[in-house]
């Protein structure tokens, strides 16, 4: 039974992958399960607010997927069919959960998506640009009319490959999520504070750094806030954990339809417990399960986890 | 000026490395400077409580260091001096400052180091055994009375080459230090979780797992606790962070003899305050201009960056 408290939140508009994911961990495998970007964050997304996903798919895609999706209260008019396979990964994680090991990237249909985002969906407040080539984030930015907030993901491969694309995306967004070895990578310094300044240079008013197993960082104007992440004995399958991290705090951000610092705060402890949960089962299969008690209590719980006393 | 709030704290003994270093790190190098577990442990120690120093010197050791440590109120009458040079360890870090790499050890008078303590010392109450061989460390546990609170430090060489002494002294501690390398590589497990768990199965009931820029985890009875570590952005120097860190915890919970969990919170934020002042220099640099208004500036900051409002 689903009950979401998205009832009332503002709509969040989230493009990205949706692929089909094999995946090997010490704990077990599977072979094309639901995955990408684009449905990790907006399930996430979608325990606080309704999500709106611009994607692509081949034939090949289960229906079953795009009903589960549509079951999450997700619109999921935005994901074109087109001839031909749908987007595979397969990857590993040894021993370090932190580290994904790629085995193979098939783009198929992926290879020429061109994100186009729906008439009724360009009106969103919030959007969430996950990570694919800055250059079609960037089309998507030329899309929407005037979003209250807009984040964005990336990966190391576009830092590397195209840099000049992705400055121009982080000129026109409000929220920048990245990795520490990504934020280190693409401003070439060890330190993650300097790292971080010198992003929200570019444009971001607010960077956040994402550090697996060891949290996230908050930066803005003069403060920072860190977040540990939820201290989990078992990761059964670490993919998508950045992606529902992110969808978590927009969807939060987009349900409460507030964007000062003291809700950024506690959207990225909602983004921490829904990613918390989605590394304990391999593709979705967490958070198909996953209800509101679950998130509360977790939040409650980090709330005990950083406690300590005044001086 | 030295204004410390130890009076009227219980006396803490520190046994361990007392050392000249030779660092080179990317903002710089000394050569000969003072340092060693013991040194950084008690010097933290001092802001808070009376410090006890168990170690041993060459006759080349500048007698100005001696001055420096009975200057902060410590106790240097267990600093043995033989005759032979002091142990010098050379050291470097590159753009990543979490990793030393060790240039040269040479171990001198520490080679054959029998810790003695002196029989002023045996009733203290809280002791720290910092990083030396475990075979010594129960030798000082064999010497001491009846301590309230004994805490351990170690580092991979110990848990490679001398694994069953470990594990005798995990068996005699109340609380045990170890970075995340080490509780993992001790158990042979990914899991910083796990690895938390089955070390506390050992003896201890307060277990410490140093992350270094990822800050700190508490594990206890039920609930485990999670400190940031300072946002600093630039390290000067990293070498006795976890040091320091150790001694400014043991220093605070002697100085309120409060072993509760709601104090080793608190211990672990003021632990990693001075922490984070010891790599704002070479050496001991900052932590002789340290005051006691510094740290509970830094203190009120730790409160801020972890802040968020409950649901």
């Amino acid at each position: 039974m689903y009950s979401g408290m998205h009832n009332g939140g503002a709509p969040v508009l989230i493009v990205g992958s949706v692929a089909l994911d094999s995946i090997k961990t010490p704990l077990g495998q599977v072979t094309d399960a639901l995955g990408g970007a684009a449905v990790y964050s907006s399930v996430a997304a979608s325990f606080f607010t309704p999500a709106m996903v611009v994607g692509v798919v081949g034939e090949d895609f289960p229906m079953a997927h795009i009903d589960f999706l549509a079951s999450r209260g997700i619109n999921t008019h935005g994901i074109q069919v087109r001839p031909g396979k749908s987007f595979r990964w397969g990857g590993s994680y040894e021993f370090d959960l932190n580290q994904a090991h790629t085995l193979f990237t098939e783009l198929n249909v992926f290879a020429d998506f061109k994100p186009t985002i729906p008439p009724a969906y360009r009106s969103a407040e919030y959007v969430f640009l996950a990570n694919i080539d800055p250059e079609l984030q960037l089309e998507v930015l030329d899309q929407v009319e005037k979003p209250k907030l807009v984040a964005c993901d990336t990966m190391n491969f576009w830092i590397e490959n195209k840099q000049d694309s992705l400055i121009e995306v982080l000129k026109r967004v409000d929220v920048a999520f990245m990795n520490d070895a990504e934020a280190r990578q693409l401003i070439g310094t060890s330190s993650l504070i300097k790292a971080a300044g010198e992003i929200r240079q570019f444009g971001p008013k607010t960077v956040i750094i994402k550090k697996g197993e060891n949290g996230a960082m908050m930066f803005c104007d003069s403060i920072c806030f860190m977040a540990p992440s939820y201290p989990l004995e078992e990761v059964v399958d670490p993919t998508g954990a950045g992606d529902s991290f992110a969808g978590g705090f927009i969807g939060y951000i987009a349900h409460t339809n507030d964007i000062s610092e003291r809700n950024i705060r506690k959207a990225i402890i909602y983004g921490s417990t829904i990613a918390s949960f989605n590394v304990e089962g391999f593709s979705l299969d967490r958070l198909k399960a996953l209800t509101q008690r679950d998130i509360s209590d977790r939040y409650n719980e980090f709330k005990q986890f950083v406690f300590f006393e005044p001086m």
